[in-house]
């Protein structure tokens, strides 16, 4: 028999039974009734019970053994009878009785309950992380990322898409974030940086002719710590793509995200392919988003027009120094008490808004302190214009356009919540498609890139060279579910005349484009095929497939938020002299008094 | 029709004769007939010929279109007809007749000419990596290995393993090469390391249950490059699992491994399974190596009695005095020239030995300087144990054990290479075993770890407590493909007892091994599982399936000799605000003048 299990302990059914068997695992609960012990072995695989009587002379040396200690055991398989069979654990029909027994490796009094759903503080959690891990939801987690990831990889081969490393150590991003630099020992002075993203080399990989390129990516970012981002490292599914448009890129990217949400739904639907396309201007306005959450049915109306020239004076004057008004619906609203609206006018206010109006309406006309100023006409074209019916209240947020709009996106995300209209059993994508290449900056008057200069303008050079530069969309998407940014992606621009011309709009002479980003530029003065791609973020998809709005509790080694590895220690000091092989030394900031 | 593309360009045979197809593309060749233009357009997926004749308006845009420049060519798929048919491409039955042409992106002169074999240097392929990637057969060593890796990957999760992310930014290792160093923002004076390997995060996630890790890692050591080592940053099937046998892990892991190679063998042979195990002491004398090249017939013996108290004097005196006498047979030599041993004997000698002794057997009898000094029985002794026949020759190393046996082993692969006994169509795999747990330090007659201090010893914490330490070997092997080792591996030591004990023997008190190691073996006092695992180098693997030397014919952009990125520039100076930030500033060593 093998040294240390014939079976795992996940393994064993009532057709095992009569046979002698060996399993290895750790101790994960301990029954004494006195003369008889039962031990649950857990391992990767699952439980076994375990029984063991008085008469057996290492009775006493398995009642000692502390709990989460690893032992061997070896027993005969018993059939369990009757109500001590246990059907919610798969070897539940068995137990396995046993004849000999060994420690193979001790546990001390433990920081942290294994088989406990106890809250502990993250710091006990990350220090004992060997400890947590074994705990049911992290160990579930840690596993759903394993397969989540050979999915993709599964998948996106599948597409005909091949892997490719990219350096980790590289040099520095020409926009974004701010990097981790490496002090290079070779080259006194100099920093390697880690990269923020493949993008560069993926790009090089399309011009070089690999036409099909992903790569589940190690990022890093040098930023402070959020729920949703780790500090430190992170992982994106990126992708690039040769000869396809936008188009093609959905094509190729939505069977493995859907597949990818499909195969670990369990009891959730995930939307039907294809997934929405949404331009940016009707996000902005629908769902005052450019991430809107499907799953909450509101959508946003424009209702300016309503409250034009009307008694409402407050929002009429704002209109006529062009403010726009937006209304927000709220199914069923009616008849909710006088307390409800007075708790959104407070979180309105508490937000910084002035407060927050609203109309409600009623079989017997509409309510509320706007209603009363505006005539009925006006009250029907709201009526219509929101998509109201009696019984409904309809909130408004009156703004210039872009502050208007965020602000009813976030009335419309409360109201889903206070309103129960958001299906936590959903993955709800969408594609937001069309942003605008450029956007002018009010301070300066200056015309500015909206979002990456590196997106082919749709139209292209002709685009340009003809168009008011504030009405060209870029071929630039992002994908999103559930409210949540995936990704954002481009068709980039692969030629170097539309570059110089779409940095010049913006300001940049080409010799200032050159020194910037000569190296991307040079590559595509060779011969530089048109292509796109996106990277959509493994930690996020993750999260949502896990329900975790943490996202250490889907990576098994996080740093914590402080970006310290409280296990292994780091970051830590390192003696002076290996500073001075890299040429540099510490300037600490003065301590503070 | 697609914007780009109907088919890719190796795709089209005789039967889509008639069809109208779009296809995109370098200009990889072009042959100008006058009154006719040949084009060869290739994408990643092959090679399409295209034919334009001077009647078409569009004739002089595409005589003018230079070389690699990237372009999208509608036309007739036309029959080729006769000798006009090209059995060597995929797509030799078909040529298209160009209707339409653009180009999508232009190439200027080339730095380096893509459908030659030219030699170029590194500087110039890798500053102009993006055109040297275009070329064939970097292009099929970069797709051979993504290949690799992905069949890897398949291969190890049929075999149960999981694939997990393990951190980059982590702590320094406690023992082995230099790390690369990355200063913390938000820690001012501390460091991250990056991981050297994922050794001690395989360890902890063995610990945390999770029973069959693996992953394809990213390892990083500040190490001088050599050839077959990129400075910087190299891949590893790093993997390990929990409740297993030395021979354990040689079963899960050999069907990888011979699965992979046979998949890209082509005309290749691969060592039949199970891979041979050749206990450490017997790969010293019979190979004269921890690395034999078993593709290499010879085989080495000791015949050290043959000499003590011979003729041969200095030979005899030596091994009165502890040396050893080792035989390499070179089979079939007696043949060669006196010019043949002359030159192996120089060799020797520009190598620090004092020369290289031989004895010829022929019919007639043996023959050179030694045979003279030895007698008939020696002689037939000799012939004997080193497994000689008429028309061998045998060479000699006489020295201390150790020296003995590397200068045999030597000899062995320079007779190898010179009477061609290599077959390059061979993969010979093998398991080196039982390497020794200790060794003397001549020097300062301590007893220390002759490898990894952190392998479990054979017989466990009995054979520590009872046996001289220069007997115990450990749970530690190597695994080597044709003289090349891919990899250590070891059954871990996971009993903080055994651990303290073995360091013990080597000196080292329980404050300092848990000084140093505190880490793992806090972990290991919570329930530690027994485990092993290896970690096979990938950028090896995939040298010896493309048959390249050069690490850097491998890897899509690697860093030069001198760690130096040339295409994008690092490593690079940064600004000083940037390292002010980081709490550090440079310390440059004085210039020499």
């Amino acid at each position: 028999m093998h040294a240390y299990r014939s079976h795992t302990c996940g393994q064993l059914r009532a057709k095992d039974t009569g046979e002698t068997v060996r399993l290895s695992g750790w101790i994960h609960r301990k029954r004494d009734h006195g003369n008889l012990v039962f031990i649950d072995l857990r391992d990767h695989y699952g439980l076994t019970q375990c029984v063991l009587d008085i008469s057996n002379p290492i009775f006493s040396l398995v009642e000692q053994t502390r709990l989460e200690s690893v032992v061997t055991v070896t027993g005969k398989v018993v059939a369990r009878t009757g109500e001590t069979k246990n059907p919610r654990m798969p070897t539940g029909e068995i137990e396995v009785v046993i004849q000999d027994y060994a420690v193979q490796g001790t546990a001390d009094v433990l920081p942290l309950q294994v088989n406990s759903d106890e809250d502990y503080s993250e710091e006990i959690r990350l220090t004992n992380r060997f400890l947590d891990l074994r705990r049911d939801k992290v160990h579930r987690n840690i596993v759903l990322r394993a397969n989540v990831i050979a999915s993709l990889r599964r998948r996106m081969i599948a597409q005909g898409f091949t892997e490719f490393q990219t350096p980790i150590l590289t040099s520095s991003s020409p926009e974004g974030a701010r990097d981790f630099l490496v002090p290079s020992r070779m080259h006194p002075g100099k920093f390697y940086a880690l990269p923020q993203a493949p993008q560069q080399f993926k790009q090089l990989l399309m011009v070089a002719g690999f036409d099909r390129y992903f790569q589940i990516a190690p990022c890093f970012r040098d930023e402070d710590s959020r729920a949703d981002r780790s500090p430190g490292e992170f992982y994106q599914l990126d992708f690039e793509m040769s000869f396809v448009t936008q188009e093609d890129v959905f094509q190729a990217i939505e069977p493995v995200l859907h597949g990818v949400f499909e195969e670990f739904a369990e009891d959730r639907v995930v939307s039907a392919m294809p997934f929405p396309q949404i331009p940016y201007e009707e996000s902005m306005l629908r769902y005052g988003s450019d991430k809107p959450d499907l799953r909450n049915p509101i959508r946003i109306s424009d209702v300016t027009e309503v409250f034009r020239g009307s008694g409402f004076g407050i929002f009429a004057k704002a209109v006529e120094a062009g403010s726009v008004v937006r209304a927000i619906p709220a199914p069923g609203a009616a008849a909710k008490p006088r307390s409800f609206f007075d708790k959104l006018n407070d979180w309105a206010k508490a937000g910084g808004a002035a407060g927050l109006g609203y109309v409600i309406f009623e079989a017997a006309g509409a309510k509320g302190p706007i209603a009363k100023n505006l005539d009925e006409a006006r009250l029907a074209q709201l009526k219509e214009q929101a998509g109201l019916k009696d019984g409904d209240a309809v909130f408004f947020s009156c703004d210039k356009k872009l502050a208007a709009a965020k602000f009813a996106g976030s009335v419309r995300t409360r109201l889903g919540d206070e309103l129960g209209l958001i299906d936590p059993k959903k993955f709800e994508f969408c594609w937001i498609v069309d942003f605008p290449m450029y956007e002018l900056n009010e301070d300066t008057g200056q015309i500015e890139f909206s979002h990456n200069p590196f997106s082919m303008p749709q139209g292209g050079l002709e685009a340009l060279l003809t168009k008011d530069p504030l009405t060209i969309n870029a071929y630039q998407y992002d994908i999103v579910c559930n409210g949540i940014e995936l990704s954002s992606g481009a068709i980039r621009n692969h030629r170097p005349d539309i570059m110089y011309k779409a940095f010049e709009i913006a300001g940049y002479a080409n010799s200032v484009v050159e020194e910037k980003f000569g190296g991307m530029l040079n590559a595509f003065k060779f011969g530089a095929p048109p292509h796109g791609g996106s990277a959509p973020g493994i930690d996020r998809i993750v999260m949502l497939l896990a329900e975790e709005k943490n996202i250490r509790e889907v990576i098994a080694f996080p740093l914590n938020q402080r970006a310290e590895d409280l296990l292994m220690q780091a970051p830590t000091e390192v003696p002076p002299a290996r500073l001075k092989e890299l040429s540099i030394r510490l300037d600490l900031p003065l301590t503070k008094k």
